[in-house]
């Protein structure tokens, strides 16, 4: 789903029910912001649980994307 | 740099001097963490700002690694 919301903020995608992905301005900085919303007045509202990285942020982890899926195939391995 | 801390997590990358990309087991449950660390008694311990996704949630991210791209590019030249 691509849509923009109330604020202006562009919702890239839903993680689940109420974790989104969004990517807005605050203050002339871009920044993605993966957090959870609750609805308020009809509204999606961000909440604190989540997380805003600076476009730099945001690079790095993209960039380690491949090192992010060896990792969890790593852990999955363990925990079966 | 990758090294396994103190919980047996296992830090993936540095995004910022406090913002730490994790993978760690939560009661048999594999999560990505992306959330800033603080410094105590000489150990990484991790802070409420951030955020901790499933695999699921980690998988609908990476999907849409060139949808967020894409919103920044449209985001910077908005700004600029």
């Amino acid at each position: 789903d691509k849509e923009v919301n109330n604020g202006g903020d562009r919702l890239i995608c839903k993680l689940s029910g109420r974790r989104n992905v969004v990517v807005n301005d605050f203050r002339g900085k871009t920044l993605v912001s993966i957090r959870e919303f609750y609805r308020k007045d009809g509204l999606q509202v961000p909440s604190g649980k989540g997380i805003s990285l600076s476009t730099e942020q945001w690079s790095a982890l993209k960039k380690n994307v491949p090192a992010i899926e060896e990792a969890i195939k790593k852990m999955e391995s363990k925990l079966r």
